[in-house]
């Protein structure tokens, strides 16, 4: 999966305006947020998800690079000091910190622009690539990625329920996750009910599990190991599943959700290792 | 034309999503900054240009919509603290000001996802449809609008050339005004090279045209009139058309760029009335 991580820095360059044309600094400011940094998560389950259907690689690349501007875009925004307020995001200076604010905002406003600009102009039939632009878009919007932002943030300070909890994440970060699996597969072929309906049940328990997981690592990892400032929830006084199900509980439901995201796969067979690869790598990483 | 206005409010109400539906207070707040105000120029645009042709109402109306959102999301990131820090829009208090700079940064950024998701729905052949994502996307993104906003942003307190200026205004207006005339267009039909070049031409003069005027009532116009707060460009010390040529040349080159824009359309006949008309009400608009 290195080989993925290493790959993506080049289609994301490429899928990029490059930062040498006019407004520059614009340019190097989307560069500076989008390349050399990140786990690449969504790439790797786009990619994952499209060996299930032996979609090509530059299909995959370009939707890949897609979802990744979109969750760019997305720390940008969040970063900023209206909203999370973080000064430290991969190790480096946030955008807003590094630039200005003004430029944050512009940078964050091009990329997810850029993001539907990548994927509108691919290959692939183009009925299949109306359906990854409304994907991705529906993912993003005030349904998806940034509802649950909105949701996040109008829960700082206040008592969630589990379920309100679970909805504000499978929103934030669900989606796109979700979104990620589906583009990946759909680079390959247009999908049936079921199989959408399958890969669905993996995104979502693989979706749950990555925020479980944060939270478990923000309660227990120090900032240098995950590139960004720990213990911030808490600070914040954020609701996380630490601090409603306590640290072992919520260990223990990583690892339950992580068994439930194998199991969604079953139908795919062999074809499938490389999702199961990423649940696995998902509920056991340490940053 | 006021008929295209009204029943703009309804096309645009119907696509976006819910207030009642969750996150109701995000909802709400992209409802406050899309109706219920504005000159409604880019979907008149389209519904013109889309006469061209003898679109379909209800594609256009989609289209409209899609590229008003756009307009109304740039509108809401332009008016916060960290860009133009402006309280009054359309007479009514801006976004971040009713509700709070999280919010707005929030609607503006579901608005780009919304207008890309209403506009990859539509009903017409997909390899169009696709077509008219791809217009919109480079528009409004880092070579587009955005990057024009970046270009101003750059040029506070500086001292811009004409030409400097003029492309600035290409791409931070002048970008998203093109697009409302080609997704019109392209509501009706695939567009032959020619077509396009005609188009172009017609958007690049009444876009500027748009500009010119709007710097001209800036300078000449009182904030009732307006809407907004009149006399900014030169409390921001701001570079303008009336800056840069005086007042009297500025409105000597908007009645050119007017007269430019009739003559782009001379291939297309009576059936571009509509477009010819809305060159005359941008010129000769007294807010």
């Amino acid at each position: 999966m290195r080989g993925v991580q290493v790959g993506m820095e080049t289609a994301l360059e490429r899928y990029l305006p490059l930062p040498s044309s006019v407004p520059q600094r614009l340019h190097e400011a989307m560069h500076y947020a989008v390349l050399d940094g990140g786990k690449r998560v969504r790439p790797l389950l786009a990619f994952a998800a499209g060996a299930l259907f032996e979609a090509e690689d530059a299909e995959l690349a370009r939707a890949a690079a897609a979802v990744e501007m979109i969750h760019a875009y997305s720390l940008v925004h969040d970063d900023m000091p209206c909203m999370d307020d973080d000064a430290l995001r991969r190790g480096k200076p946030t955008v807003h910190v590094r630039y200005d604010e003004a430029t944050a905002l512009l940078v964050g406003d091009a990329l997810q622009s850029q993001a539907f600009e990548v994927l509108a102009d691919g290959r692939l039939p183009p009925q299949r690539q109306l359906a990854m632009v409304r994907v991705l878009a529906q993912a993003s919007g005030s349904r998806g990625m940034c509802g649950g932002q909105a949701i996040d943030l109008a829960s700082v300070g206040r008592n969630l329920s589990r379920d309100e909890l679970e909805r504000m994440h499978r929103m934030k970060t669900g989606a796109l996750l979700r979104a990620s699996v589906l583009l990946g597969a759909l680079a390959g072929k247009a999908l049936s009910a079921h199989e959408t309906q399958a890969l669905d049940a993996y995104a979502a328990a693989v979706g749950l599990a990555f925020q479980v997981v944060d939270d478990v690592l923000d309660a227990t990892a120090d900032s240098a190991t995950l590139g960004k400032t720990a213990g911030k929830d808490a600070a914040d006084n954020k609701p996380t599943y630490v601090s409603i199900l306590g640290l072992e509980a919520s260990r223990e439901l990583a690892e339950r959700l992580r068994m439930d995201a194998h199991r969604a796969l079953e139908q795919f067979g062999e074809q499938a290792r490389h999702l199961r690869d990423i649940a696995d790598l998902i509920v056991q990483r340490k940053a």
